[in-house]
């Protein structure tokens, strides 16, 4: 994963991306003309041009010929990567992603911890708690725990240089498949001062559990967003399951 | 949309389903075998078999043949109707749906309703806030809101009836694609007290628009959900992006 600044028509499709699958344009809407975007990012046409055809290459948007490109009656869809990486989130959303780890820690589960890991009480699992920031500003807390074979690549990893998911994927770990689980949950102690709120306040909660292509699950995570910085969008069409499921509980 | 109540391999099929989507049983687990899914439940083996049978044809399961069926490494997926229809979800959940009308109002669009609507500041819209129960207990606050053309056929409507989505569809209304925006939200004075809960509690919060098969967004609705009630889940798959999508604020 390089660490590269995004080029200014990666910034240009990362903004209009998300204002797609914000609703901002709904399916039908024209984009703005290539001089409005223009004005709007102090661009080059050449530029505008560039990221226009990036999204015309994500199917986001209509091939246009000669008119205003159209957005796409289509499914919003999310990388693999970006599904599991908060890091790769932020790059393909032109966020600038950091991390502040709190603390690693090596400790014998206990039975809350066990169970989604598949692993007998008080078998060895690391932990990582850490304050992630979305351009610098507090955004969400991470509290990840993996077995100890496979936590030990975390244990000798600097935390706070990035991405554990790229070091976990650099020593060769099997990452094949995550569910996720999004609620709501009020911010308990430790989230109220890393996220500077008030105990209590509405947090969105996706936990995760990542699996080797066995089934084996490799990871079990608890990320907690301040909901004025990220939310979850999804497409449903006629005909069509959708593959987030609503779950009572 | 029958009103019948679920047969019992229904209702265990309801339940396997529920427990494979939160993740109970992970891909690659075992089902229960027959005999202690009929302790269980306190049913025949036939009725157990008719809701294995069910889940695997839906591709939750292996076929087992003589062994005993396996959570497959699926996407779990959600109906359309199931999307779009507390009603329906309720339904395919094994849940009992209910509602309590507090009111339905015709009034002008201000601002922050027109916008979604893609209406004129002022026109005319149709709203419902509606208390939704999940088997006689209060779940999730309704809010929907309707252009007048398509709303007229709620004014006319029992609303304490049930599914006002049935409704539509039997009125012939064209409702093509919907998308969803989840996150948290605190309770506000409305939200506590018809959901019995101090103000400010966390609510998942399920905004969506409902358009025709031409984009014309027809409804524009905000639903909150205790979260020990409700959430939502989605697995992907390494090379599969995934059809929900985080997106910042």
């Amino acid at each position: 994963m390089t660490q590269a600044p995004l080029q200014q028509y990666e910034e240009i499709a990362a903004h209009l991306r998300t204002a797609i699958r914000e609703g901002v344009y709904a399916p039908g809407d024209p984009l703005p003309s290539e001089s409005e975007l223009g004005r709007t990012f102090g661009s080059a046409r050449g530029t505008v041009r560039h990221a226009i055809a990036t999204l015309k290459n994500e199917g986001l948007i209509s091939s246009g010929q000669g008119r205003r490109s159209r957005v796409l009656n289509t499914v919003p869809s999310q990388s693999f990567d970006g599904a599991i990486s908060f890091t790769e989130w932020c790059r393909s959303s032109g966020i600038r992603p950091g991390q502040q780890t709190q603390w690693v820690m090596r400790r014998p589960a206990d039975p809350t911890l066990a169970a989604p890991l598949h692993l007998p009480d008080r078998a060895p699992v690391v932990s990582v708690l850490r304050l992630r920031l979305m351009d610098d500003v507090p955004a969400m807390v991470e509290r990840l725990n993996y077995p100890l074979e496979v936590g030990k690549h975390v244990l000798n990893f600097d935390t706070d240089s990035g991405s554990i998911y790229q070091r976990l994927l650099d020593a060769g770990v099997d990452i094949d498949h995550v569910t996720r689980t999004i609620d709501a949950v009020g911010a308990d102690a430790d989230d109220a001062e890393l996220l500077q709120v008030p105990e209590g306040t509405p947090l969105l909660r996706v936990r995760r559990r990542a699996f080797t292509s066995e089934g084996t699950p490799i990871e079990s995570s608890d990320d907690r967003y301040l909901p004025d910085q990220a939310s979850f969008t999804l497409t449903s069409m006629r005909g069509a399951p959708s593959s987030a499921s609503m779950v009572s509980a």
